[in-house]
């Protein structure tokens, strides 16, 4: 054994009140940072440790990278935003061990969970999660277009609330409009949908919207959109502030 | 305006480590703690803090009391295990704004996020969660039995690994296998499932099977149940340490 390893950390939607004392603890013993550049420069460490930043899509080499670099003595932390679990750099470190030489199978390889930025997004809105969800990318670059057009069409049908990550990126401009044209023929129309963008950093921004009305320019790469189910409404206020969504817990019947 | 709040807040699954900063902070300011039981007594307060107790499933009138006394001026901390907004009291607490007196509207009242148990359970795993996945409450409580049979078959058609929470109770012992026996109609028989106990707890326990073989027996009330899908594997390691669970996140073609 060379005593490397490698720890697999979220940071947490972007407020770093959110990331947890375990996580804080896991990036504080690392000797090197390995990641996508926005998350490894979120982190604060001392002049003598090693960033290696690396770009966009290049998940697998970037895990081969932390696990070489365990192998050779370092401890490595891989960031990821949110948990690093849910579309994160989790996934990719476990596939290129797979792939890789036998000797990589006998690294101390751990997960420690975030606060993902589908949390972060309900919590901010409400609690619109109140019920059954689930959690789909948009993205085809890792699956193809009709299968994601298949799962979007069979949540709905199950009542789910859904969660889209990577609903739009200035490569895949069209996904989200045609998502929601395809949601529109199984969904009621009335289902309220939210734009959760940039949820914990300054920027932030919320939006609020039903599926029949829903405008895919109003999310970018950093939007979480959430779609409501039947079951999903809107609290009006007193005081004229954003009104709270909620998923109410209680189904009667199937739909 | 009455000057108190109502602050939602998940404790995480159990390790204090996984406790986000902002949630301790929240939990810090409070006046009043109100919650089942094991979550209020989790929680370290001075003397001078009231705590407020309940019981199970008396979530609305537990929901309806925090919002009193935020009315009446306190500061009101309602502690949820996991995540508020994941089957905790985050829904309850709107469903109560929503169906209670016009006043409450006018209340402060905020959701802090945390980790849920599904994302803990998943990081202890491995990555089982690396794709599309789904998160259904195995209770028929509050939906029809039908429905979650329904869902557990749109989700295994889908291709969504699936998260099971509540999957076993006394008083709901037959549920887990017969999603189980549900499951088998759609899915291969070879996708594994993990049991994972009271994780990030010092009784923490996990076992790892397949859809053909898990036994509903495995799980009880403190267990959270991942099915993988045909994308899910286990990574074995050299030294005979229990496997790795990750999802590709690559599907190929639909299913």
């Amino acid at each position: 054994m060379s005593g490397g390893s490698v720890v697999i950390v979220g940071l947490g939607p972007g407020n770093p009140q959110q990331i947890t004392p375990q996580a804080q603890a896991a990036i504080a013993r690392a000797t090197d940072l390995v990641g996508y550049a926005p998350y490894v420069r979120r982190v604060e460490a001392g002049a003598e440790v090693v960033r290696h930043i690396s770009d966009n899509r290049e998940e697998i080499s970037r895990a081969s990278h932390a696990l070489e670099l365990a192998l050779a003595g370092r401890h490595v932390a891989v960031v990821s935003g949110g948990d690093a679990g849910v579309f994160g750099m989790a996934s990719a470190v476990f596939e290129a061990v797979e792939n890789g030489p036998d000797i990589w199978r006998s690294l101390d390889i751990q997960v420690i969970p975030g606060v993902s930025a589908v949390l972060a997004a309900a919590a901010r809105l409400g609690a619109p999660l109140g019920g059954d969800f689930c959690v789909i990318s948009l993205s085809d670059t890792l699956k193809p277009w009709p299968l994601v057009l298949e799962r979007l069409r069979l949540a709905a049908q199950a009542g789910f609330v859904i969660a889209l990550y990577n609903p739009r990126s200035q490569a895949r401009p069209w996904q989200l409009g045609a998502a929601f044209e395809h949601l529109r023929k199984t969904m009621g129309g009335a289902e309220p949908v939210a734009f959760a963008r940039a949820i914990g950093r300054p920027d932030e921004a919320v939006r609020l919207s039903t599926i029949a009305q829903a405008d895919a320019q109003w999310a970018d790469m950093s939007t979480l959109v959430l779609v409501g189910c039947a079951a999903t409404r809107l609290v009006t206020r007193a005081d004229g502030q954003e009104p709270w969504l909620y998923t109410a817990r209680k189904v009667e019947e199937a739909h």
